[in-house]
């Protein structure tokens, strides 16, 4: 009996505009901005599911540090550049989830991405995915 | 008697290296990272002033949140550039003390700027200046 | 004749979401990312007035640099916050035009700033307003 | 014959302290800001190994865009630590450069990562590692 499987990859679409600020003096975003951009893309992909996640850190002091994140640049992107990012959650664990980024810019695929997350307690310690967000994450399977 | 009082101008000096991310499209630093630059010369004015600024928030649960910043900036800075960084306890008041900043690059007086603090504690309620932080800061007078 | 005239106050507004980001460890937004915010308010005045200020740079060569910038931080604001931000421009001189910004969160005024730009050309040196923004910011005042 | 080779791991090391900024509200490092610290690794290297990286792009118009960067997290860093970059320069293509970094802090391995670049001209298409970059690396096989 397998603790991974792999799940449905039903995903989530955030549209952002680039800031001034992302881009760097080649002209484009800057590199390390496209994993400020995969956590926008968790957030409201929780968001959607019914998952609050400042909830579950302000009230249950359970949060989600990032273990590995990996980016692959394609295509670059400039400031007031319309990005619409999706996100799917890609694997869960017994604890740990994945998650796989596609960045895209003007019917272009610029970038894919993915991250891994453990849960942790306030101390910092590893704990199991919460009961709440197993079922949350299910309706994603 | 005045709560108020002006203080001599020490000063402390920090260089700096302008890293990539630090610039923007125009080929210059943006302008909000000079506030980042600030608060490393704040932290390095604590640290030269005997005062553990992390050790403040972390054992005594004391917090300097700034109330006010400003900046002028004069001449851009680019990638790469060594920066110097002057600050100077400017004031201390009952609750307040407010900093003042020179960033100088390529022997130019590029930047000045200020910023103002309060002392709170962990709720975020404002306290008076702690008293071996008072003592430290009479250093500087 | 003066120069510099007072303006109407013609404002434009802008929603955002705060970004984990953009939290530091005393669970608040740090301070200088409300510069950031301000620069994100001035794009979108800027495209709701009909001006393109990518196509301002990229086609004209002309930029906008800001050559003083303030920010009283008034309430803190946090993770996942939604933030109002309010725009408006304050005054328009021969070379320099001057924003005034509100960041609201929560129904309560959370900090207040201002910066002021003068008009470059791709040399960086000052030019005066183009026409063509002259006469769009006419339409804000 | 083949293009790419092993090179000998001759690496650069490079220290820096944790900026507030650099922190978030889990009160650790946040996780993009390692991809900054990668750069500023790089930039060291080169100069460490007499490659002025800002002159490639200023006089030369060469660049060095990211294509792929990955980083995997063991232990989290906090404000104020001083940090040891290790860096790496892992392999050597026609047109591909591939570095390889340690993070540590406090006497612990805390993170890992790679990135993977192409050089480029002025107008983004791909060249070949300039003859005298190349010449710079041998030094470094």
């Amino acid at each position: 009996m397998p603790v991974e499987r792999d799940i449905a990859m039903q995903s989530h679409t955030v549209d952002i505009r680039v800031r001034y600020q992302e881009t760097d003096q080649m002209g484009v975003v800057y590199y390390a901005n496209y994993l400020v951009w995969f956590e926008i893309a968790r957030t409201e992909f929780f968001r959607a599911l019914g998952l609050d996640y400042r909830g579950l850190e302000e009230t249950r002091k359970i949060y989600l540090p990032v273990v590995e994140a990996s980016c692959r640049y394609r295509s670059s992107i400039r400031y007031d550049d319309k990005v619409t990012l999706i996100v799917k959650l890609s694997s869960v664990k017994k604890a740990r989830i994945n998650f796989e980024y596609e960045v895209n810019c003007g019917g272009r695929l610029c970038a894919t991405g993915m991250t891994e997350h453990t849960f942790v307690n306030s101390a910092g310690a590893p704990i199991p995915i919460p009961a709440e967000v197993r079922k949350v994450l299910s309706i994603a399977v």
